[in-house]
């Protein structure tokens, strides 16, 4: 029997007509779908699909043991993980050998800061494994504000809220453009660094970008509470002829 | 007679299958399509759209009076740039005022280092303009080469070849993960430098991302020509359970 083909499939930035027309085919064929969610949530990336399964396809929900109960600083955040993406991976696996095809839902681009690579490092090369690239979270976030993130030889940074504040008011000072995602919890920490910077008038929070609750916000008058998938823009200001 | 919609529709990296379903099917209806192009070529958006387009839809090709003549830095090459904007925008609000539609072929995504920008902001405010956003070519070139581009809380930097080479060894070194874009003939300079921040082990040259003749290349093994559209990265090596 041959082996089936594991495939990560970006699925954009929120938008159902957002995917791309390899990834649309790929999810509405799909007879084995997974995804990663918090355990008692949809989860981003199904919530994105809602409407597109097979009437007969089988979910296989991956749910993160943890995910901000643990510092990721602590040991043990790295080990529960680990364990985790092993018994996903060991599931992945059987479904291939069992000569099924599985397409596995990431939110945005599968190799841009998502969960899927933890499983395609695992997987490759024990059975088939295939990519399909997405529309990222943070393209939906500058599109929803109307604006250009980059012009001319704009250089353009991406932090992860999640770093320590003096790296993200250096790395904010040091840009033309910025994107910072995984704010979450990490909202006042970024503030902060956005301010000390001096570049809080510059600055918009996006949330839920191209979906139908697509809000967004000057960052000064943000609330301090926003969604993980929340995304910061500064938009660059190069050349313009 | 109401106004026509100019839409700017990102067309993704390269393949026909990775437009999104909303530019897929802007693209097919589309009566009259726009593009820019250098004299004498095709252009990168319209091979792109190559077999997409309806048999009796009406092309207009916008064709830059000038790309690396002059460099950028001479007052010329702004004028000139500006009057040719110009030109195409009013040639746009002429149809539009018509009561016509508008598709405005982008290759990657309209609001990330692309030229529909420059007549986004021309015409906003006069006309109604929509924009599509698109899988950026920088993704389909880390897709390119199999592993993903950033993990954990990775710093990303996105810098043009067309900076000065002290600007571009001191963001190459200052950084965990690299995408190097407007490559062209500025290869050898970038080459130096990325040798200069001692990474010149880790990084690749991407060449036709998405399309038949793609090429992943160790940068040590490039040869000295390469096309505009070619991209450099360097893989992060963040978080990893």
């Amino acid at each position: 029997m041959s082996l089936g083909t594991i495939h990560g499939v970006g699925l954009g930035p929120g938008a159902p007509d957002l995917l791309s027309v390899r990834a649309d085919r790929l999810v509405r064929d799909a007879r084995h779908v997974a995804y990663f969610r918090k355990a008692g949530r949809s989860g981003q990336a199904r919530r994105i699909a809602e409407g597109m399964l097979r009437p007969d396809a089988i979910e296989l929900p991956m749910e993160y043991p943890v995910t901000t109960e643990i510092p990721v600083s602590d040991p043990r955040y790295n080990a529960c993980l680990s364990a985790f993406y092993a018994e996903c991976t060991a599931r992945l696996l059987a479904l291939s050998r069992a000569g099924e095809d599985v397409v596995v839902l990431c939110e945005g681009d599968p190799f841009f800061y998502g969960s899927f690579m933890h499983l395609h490092s695992r997987l490759s090369g024990q059975v088939p494994v295939a990519v399909v690239p997405g529309i990222t979270g943070m393209a939906g976030a500058w599109n929803a504000t109307g604006q250009p993130i980059t012009w001319g030889d704009d250089v353009l940074t991406i932090a992860m809220a999640t770093l320590p504040e003096a790296e993200l008011v250096r790395r904010i000072r040091d840009t033309d453009a910025l994107v910072v995602m995984k704010i979450g919890r990490n909202l006042c920490k970024l503030r902060r660094a956005v301010t000390a910077a001096g570049r809080e008038a510059e600055a918009w929070l996006v949330e839920h970008a191209a979906m139908p609750e697509q809000r967004v916000t000057p960052l000064a008058e943000a609330t301090s509470v926003t969604p993980y998938f929340s995304i910061l823009l500064i938009h660059g200001r190069g050349r313009r002829p």
